[in-house]
């Protein structure tokens, strides 16, 4: 019986399917379970006091016998921020190329676990066995470099993971996709293809990265004053562009914020960034020189709250005060979801009377290819099966609409939900049920034990805010032996609602007077007596709905 | 002596300006002070809990006796939605146009407040005498029938105000600009302008409502199924063209959501929509026709959560049950701050399998001019001064940089701050001081009752929680008679964290004892010894800082 008889090829995303970000999809051949990525997510707004958002591993820990690798294909944080927490929980090798490996071994240091892990260096002519199945990769291009898409072979054909990728067609480090390999690979019959639906919705070809160096050099040829950048820590293209920029108008230039200045020291000790001797200065070393000869390189191009620059907007950072006589270029774009944190930076930084160079086209690129290269990579691919990934649902399936646009059949194309398996096997593909999948919330340093009651607690609580009601009773006396107390937090300014929180005693004294008169004294009964009753009295007094507490104690 | 030598002619902005929203303008001639719009504005993501925001009219309270009006440029909710609040603390005449006013009276009787009002019907070509001071008006086009601009006489020339306007020249219900008058206005020697700031950032012009029909109308020639459209519930222009295709595409018409059948209802009476006999059905009547008979025009075009869009996606609406053969039309674009609750509708549009028209050009148009028509006004008015507002700061520097782009010198504009004040004589302009102004927020019933205080507590309970310490003493004796017991709300899962809350508890009972002991027996430091100790605890655990409630009792 030939392989192909009983191969049974199974494809599902853990993350990134349904959403923006923590990417982990699984490729299963046979006995084989190959992850690949494990990212995370910024929490949504509704989270509230969530840190980041990984994948819910559950699968993997079950099967983890089987788990044979995790395959990264490259070192944005929503493919490699969410590695520590799983590794924690399924210690498998971890395949990665040299800047990728190079950004993940600081996060494996920081969460302790750098010692137990196998760390597998690979490029994009490797071919390596994971388990009984080969993988083998290609060079893409991305706003980081060092990025790979993943072929998994099978006796089906093989199953293709993009990564995420543009066509840029004049890459910063001269390294281009490899457009002859993807169609090589292409014409042995692909089985599968996972393929990156961000900006399937936007027409047309997706600007190169060096344009953005020639508008970048444009500014700082146009400017006299000092100059701020801020751009995503992760773009060490965008780091070489300002670099050179920075070289090109004779300035020094100093970089502000942690995560910017530990990629680029990791970027430059790899050999990604080119940086000439003597270009970096401290960013204490500013104020020694003239305006017109430095450049910052600064953190916070999303208006995140702790960020350099967000700081600098409120006059709040130490070393740097912003003048009108700065020019500041967001050389970025806002993620969906941050426009209102970017915009309050820019208007803030309008207040302190600095240019500011924003929206400009000329100024950012994005680093996920649009309609045109998606359907170029549709088309090098020619999968028989079609999974538009990463990107929420409205963006997967404008990417389907792209894949029937180039001739792959409806029918083929499958949008898949978090969990959802398509499986392959001689006999076509079908849908074949769900593996567990959803968020783990990571909030300081628990992991998972935020869930839904504690979140449905803070949003309560964020609303209209919390009214205790401390009283002491004697059950067998039928009295109140001390209180009622009502103490309120975040419902009502207290000085002057004195009225109304006096009201809300007596009628808490009454509602437990009754209740002993009539015997009622289960204590979960005299709770939610008082508890109804204070929040119907609130409510039509306020239109308000704290949440109440009632603390009763017997003596 | 002239009346020009002594006139004093002073104007700010009570909001509106370094923000978008609640405006409210003062322009004070002499003794006469005239109010221009009253609105509100909604809370940022910071302001928990808090339901609308409105100015803080201080200013007018102090000086009622020379407040003479207030004139409302056009009934949007950012124009008119403070007035009831504000009329309830400064009882003036108020003037609108027709559809504004009858919109106005419908907020004035909910308010309990109708009868007490003094409502003034002017039109474009009115010319009303307010105090001492004279003041006429001019036709504008925007997103909503009735608009016009404020023209008020001063010794010193006319200060004007646009109110919010684009040029249309193709306006929907055949009511142009008034260009004609405005140059003419400009032709006397403006003063001073005040305009509309919204898209001055954006080049070239905006699209006309017009452009809009006809996309619409392509959308219904080609949609088998059943249609649902929605859009700003206040926008007639769009209702009328809604109901426009529906005619055409020989449909039936259900209109859903509170604010869009008020809208419609009132339009409708005052001859600002023409709706043909038999068009409209109830959405309960929906369910006797086919699919390809019936348009639905719903509210929730931001992804409110509570609106029938929203519910709608969510599977939650009693009378409408989408499905993929449903075509969903967003004639509408996410208001800043609003993208991701409109991505979140569209993206659960698409699970349920609905066609979803959305970002599409042809199906909506902004109500506010870009930047050539913004030059247009300022050339046809050709101020002296000029003062961008209706805005937030970056809005109003890049309309700066169009009134030097067209000739007014940059000395002569002012990016004015809420209660800043820019007085006028015979001498010339200079800021003259500030006035009170702010934010006064809306929860409830409560207006300024929720303040800092609150929201800060508020947002603390949202990160973390809040942990309720309670505990009974015998100070006399130096001992606990009960507790402590730890009650946490929005903390964490209180069933996985039994043995945290069980160490938080004996901390608490240690440091009370050698609180105690130490003889520290005042009830401010046994508290504060608590917070402090448990916080630092309750860190070094968890990274995570709920707000801390100590309540102790004597015995």
């Amino acid at each position: 019986m030939s392989k192909q008889h009983t191969e049974k090829v199974r494809v599902f995303a853990l993350g990134g399917v349904g959403e923006i970000g923590k990417n982990m999809y699984v490729v299963e051949v046979n006995e084989d379970i190959i992850v690949i990525d494990a990212g995370l997510m910024f929490p949504d707004d509704d989270m509230l006091g969530v840190d980041i958002v990984i994948p819910d591993v559950t699968y993997l820990v079950e099967n983890a016998e089987r788990v044979r690798a995790i395959i990264l294909t490259h070192g944005h944080e929503d493919h490699i921020g969410g590695l520590s927490y799983v590794l924690k929980q399924v210690n498998v090798p971890v395949y990665g190329t040299k800047l990728t490996l190079g950004l993940v071994e600081e996060k494996l240091k920081e969460a302790g676990i750098h010692r137990d892990t196998t760390l597998r260096l690979i490029d994009s002519n490797s071919q390596i066995k994971v388990g009984e199945t080969s993988v083998s990769f290609f060079r893409t291009s991305h706003s980081i470099p060092d990025c790979v898409g993943v072929c998994v072979e099978t006796a089906l054909g093989p199953v293709v993971h993009t990564g995420d990728f543009k066509f840029d067609q004049t890459p910063v480090d001269g390294k281009h996709a490899e457009v002859g390999k993807m169609a090589m690979i292409g014409e042995r019959g692909v089985l599968c293809l996972l393929s990156d639906s961000t900006n399937a919705e936007r027409p047309g070809t997706t600007k190169s990265e060096a344009e953005v160096g020639q508008g970048i050099q444009d500014v700082f040829a146009r400017t006299t004053g000092r100059l701020i950048v801020t751009a995503f820590a992760s773009n060490v293209h965008r780091m070489q562009q300002v670099i050179q920029a920075t070289v090109q108008s004779k300035r020094k230039l100093a970089v502000v914020g942690r995560s910017m200045v530990r990629v680029l020291t990791i970027a430059a000790d790899l050999g990604y960034l080119e940086v000439p001797e003597g270009l970096l200065i401290e960013i204490d070393e500013v104020k020694r020189y003239k305006p017109e000869q430095v450049v910052i390189l600064t953190t916070g191009s999303q208006g995140e709250p702790m960020s350099a620059l967000t700081r600098m907007a409120r006059g709040a950072h130490r070393s740097i005060t912003l003048t009108h006589e700065d020019t500041v270029v967001i050389a970025a774009s806002a993620i969906p979801g941050n426009e209102k944190s970017v915009s309050a930076v820019i208007d803030q930084l309008h207040r302190l009377g600095a240019d500011v160079v924003y929206g400009n086209q000329s100024v950012h690129a994005s680093g996920h290819g649009s309609q045109e290269e998606l359907k170029l990579m549709l088309n090098l691919m020619r999968p028989k099966y079609f999974l538009p990934i990463h990107g929420e649902i409205r963006m997967q399936h404008a990417h389907r609409s792209l894949a029937t646009s180039v001739g792959i059949a409806e029918n083929d194309v499958y949008i898949i939900e978090k969990g959802e398996v398509v499986e392959f096997t001689q006999n076509g593909a079908r849908l074949a049920g769900k593996v567990p999948s959803g968020h783990v919330l990571i909030d300081g340093l628990g992991v998972g034990d935020v869930g839904n009651i504690v979140l449905r607690d803070r949003r309560l609580l964020s609303k209209d805010g919390i009214l205790v009601v401390v009283v002491t009773l004697n059950k067998k006396q039928g009295i109140i032996v001390s209180g009622p107390n009502v103490i309120s937090r975040g419902f009502v300014y207290v000085r002057e609602s004195e009225e109304l929180l006096e009201q809300a005693n007596h009628l808490v004294t009454s509602i437990l007077q009754k209740c002993m008169a009539e015997k009622k004294h289960d204590w979960a009964g005299l709770k939610s007596s008082v508890r109804d009753g204070l929040s119907r009295f609130l409510f039509e007094k306020t239109k308000r709905r704290p949440m109440i507490l009632p603390i009763m104690m017997e003596v």
